[in-house]
């Protein structure tokens, strides 16, 4: 056999999204069914995902049996499987009811395998703990890896695999709310073990979903967290492609982030063409081909500030608006004639583009009722309702920027924690409910919200209780009320602290 | 190979039931894997099941997770399958991404095949027609059959198979409302095809998903329904087990209803013992074992009426309420004495029995507050606080009867359809509403309640707006308003005439 590992990287694939959009319901199971015929095509020994593969944390049915039909449809067959495992199968995946590879089971015929960590939108939650990925593990139809039982220590053991004389060490780490897992690495609590024998010559591959973008002080993962040892980090989370990987000269090591298969915000960062990868490794080298993605609906955006065209019109004249209107419309005609240029000779990409004209009318222009605007791109564009996005001030403008180029989901956290936060300022002096953190009771309502996690709530109190009870019991704080009632506030505050401090 | 065909058969198994409940809540889990492990041990060439195999028609996470766990333990491995399938499988599973039956899958290693219908709990619903069973068909963990693509016209092709010299017919009915099917019997539109070569050499064996006791005029089917030429008809939905084969002696079948598997209401029915059935077919010969399930929970029921016992306690006497409560603790201590002396070496039964006392207390007794009541047999009853029962007189415990021996969704839809019906009555002259029957709404708005489906009242509306559309369209009526006005009430009018007359 060859000593070349193939491997199909590709992340955030999202299936679900926007699933009853009449136009664009379809487009995940589209592109889904293109990258794993991709693997078929390209003859790889595996697919590896970066987690998010359903945007829903609880899928619809449409969506589960869609992404059911498409892997038993690509990754079953008697193509054989020419890679073992090394390292035990019991410890990779312990969390699952087979705790072995797929491949290996007898009882199933697989050619291809994937192996995935879970993202943010399709992790673990419930009193069982169990995600959407696990219903396809239980269905022998992924691997999931990259899961820790722990919440305040990691351990990965990864998976060894070896193909002809290339050994790779595969490391994950599921997703994890990033200031957690932030404060885990400051703490020293994040272990990648290494094999035993012959430590040097593994080529280490290490999947992560987390924010690699800073968003505040600890609410993303800097790359010199990770360890040096690592030769290729394949970065989920982040929406834009640039899967290219660019080498971390500190660590020494390479990052790829192959972005999302589907654009999930009209924010400039998706507009980057699409692409997957496919990874080569033959001893510690290593190649990455970008395969474009033809499904992808294409996506145009661009920015229009009115103040900078003096020569067409300005605030004062009469009809200023209408102008305004008809210059916005040659722009969008202009994006659509270019996407139907590039659409030619393909025949998989959508018909419809996604468009988007960010307009800034700072300076005394006046934003204008969009609905006559969408009529005259409701046959041509995806979401005719959307085109314009109205901006007043080159400030605003950049904030909203930083805010879309994030995932949606956490625009919606951020207000949601804001709320809490809001809340839990109002409530300071509220003993009860200073047992419950600001993070804990924000994470437990975005559940709550999100996922229809109806027991988030209380599940939240439980534990946030037994904790509370199993610090008193340990400092063997007498249990009068008065002294419960200091040593709780003193430790919430406490914990505050450090949370704002890291 | 031998010429006899051992089939496993159950019904009503309603995974998830109660799955919250501190001590219920994996009593149909456990219970499944009995029926499998049973599958298993007596080798069958086939399990077949009768319906309702998820009690919701959207199951949760953990019951999809425990229902694949069980299935991919127990039906897959390397015991070999030793009938045949003689019929078209593109037809007997036209509605399934992979319609062949899941043993003769080269990528599928299955060592028993599970044939089920759907049940009127886990029924195909929503714009892409899906149900629970076709998550696990699509994951080749079952063969799901009885679809109908018809709402008002059935063809039911067999699944033909053949082991040795037996040769068996299998034809399925998915759950359908039972005022519709019975239509379509009165019509004659359900038509069961037969095998073309040597007709009468069939086994003909037939499942069925409704009422099968009279609730209402058309609400049941009625076994004389049934064509003539069956042998064996497997009746599902119905709780009680009477799983011995009754024969029909107009129409010279056998039925067997084998019951469900969990207790979903605290009725008589549901206290009768528990079986599965072994299903022996050799030729037209045919033989069912009983097999007692030992996992299910025990249940008692006791009536009681207080009036009967005037030695005992009058309503005129002082404390005659410590009396009763006396009375009928005593009666609850009989049951828990009787459950835990048939529990006795059996440790597979769960500990807690459920119990319910209904203690008419008409004659001028007073009911008395439960709580206290309740909390003395709370480590010892599995429903302590449903224990009693209060009843007024002889004829409301009968219409409790009545109620409480129907499903528990029949009771719910009941009171929807009554609310529906109230609210058309009063609506009557609303042109508007009388687009859409009564009948339709109600079962919309059920959707909508039940199973959590968004769009069931928009699709209703958008499918009666297009029967009405095509109605008119067909007559060439005139589009003048007030002629549509005329023709929808006079059509809609004769629809509910129709449906009342039936």
């Amino acid at each position: 056999f060859s000593d070349t590992f193939k491997i199909l990287i590709a992340t955030d694939i999202h299936l679900g999204y926007l699933e009853k959009d009449a136009i664009r319901g379809n487009d995940t199971f589209v592109t889904f069914d293109e990258i794993m015929k991709q693997a078929v095509q390209n003859e790889v020994d595996f697919v590896l995902l970066g987690g998010d593969l359903f945007h829903d944390n609880k899928p619809s049915r449409k969506t589960m049996h869609c992404c059911m039909e498409v892997m038993r449809k690509y990754c079953m067959g008697d193509r054989p499987i020419v890679f073992e495992i090394l390292s035990d199968q019991a410890v990779n995946f312990s969390h699952s009811k087979f705790p072995w590879v797929n491949y290996l089971d007898s009882n199933l015929n697989i050619s291809i395998p994937v192996f995935s960590v879970h993202g943010n939108h399709d992790d673990p939650t419930g009193a069982d703990g169990l995600c959407a990925i696990d219903l396809l593990s239980c269905a022998g139809l992924i691997n999931h890896f990259g899961r820790s039982r722990s919440v305040e220590k990691l351990e990965i053991s990864p998976v060894l695999l070896k193909k002809g004389n290339t050994r790779i060490a595969l490391y994950g780490i599921g997703s994890i709310p990033d200031e957690r897992l932030y404060r885990m690495f400051i703490n020293n609590q994040v272990t990648m073990l290494r094999p035993r024998e012959d430590e040097d010559g593994w080529f280490n591959l290490f999947v992560i979903h987390q924010n690699r973008s800073k968003h505040g002080a600890t609410n993303y993962i800097p790359e010199q967290f990770l360890d040096d040892f690592l030769d290729l980090v394949v970065w989920g989370h982040e929406h834009e492609c640039k899967i290219a990987p660019v080498r971390n000269e500190q660590q020494l090591f390479y990052v790829t982030q192959p972005g999302s298969s589907v654009i999930t915000s009209l924010s400039p960062g998706e507009a980057v063409k699409k692409h997957i990868g496919l990874l080569r490794v033959k001893g510690k080298k290593m190649n990455l081909q970008k395969i474009p993605l033809q499904t992808v609906r294409q996506f145009f955006i661009q920015d229009v500030t009115l103040s900078e065209h003096p020569d067409l019109f300005s605030p004062e004249q009469p009809n200023v608006m209408l102008k305004v209107m008809a210059f916005c419309q040659e722009k969008v005609e202009e994006m659509l004639e270019e996407a139907e240029r590039q659409r030619l000779g393909n025949s998989l990409t959508p018909e419809k583009p996604l468009i988007r004209l960010r307009v800034d009318y700072s300076g005394g222009f006046e934003a204008f009722n969009t609905m006559r605007f969408s009529q005259k791109f409701v046959d041509q564009v995806a979401n005719p309702k959307e085109i314009l996005h109205f901006i007043r001030h080159r400030e605003a403008k950049d904030n909203i920027k930083a805010i879309l180029s994030r995932p949606t989901s956490e625009v919606l956290q951020l207000r949601v924690e804001d709320l809490v936060k809001e809340y839990f300022q109002k409530a300071e002096k509220n003993v009860q409910l200073s047992l419950l953190t600001e993070q804990g009771m924000g994470k437990a309502v975005q559940e709550f919200v999100d996922k229809e996690e109806k027991d988030a709530i209380e599940e939240l109190i439980k534990y946030q209780l037994e904790k509370t009870q199993r610090f008193l019991r340990e400092r063997r704080v007498e249990a009068t009320e008065e002294k419960i009632d200091e040593e709780v506030k003193g430790r919430a505050f406490k914990e505050d602290l450090v949370r704002n401090l890291n």
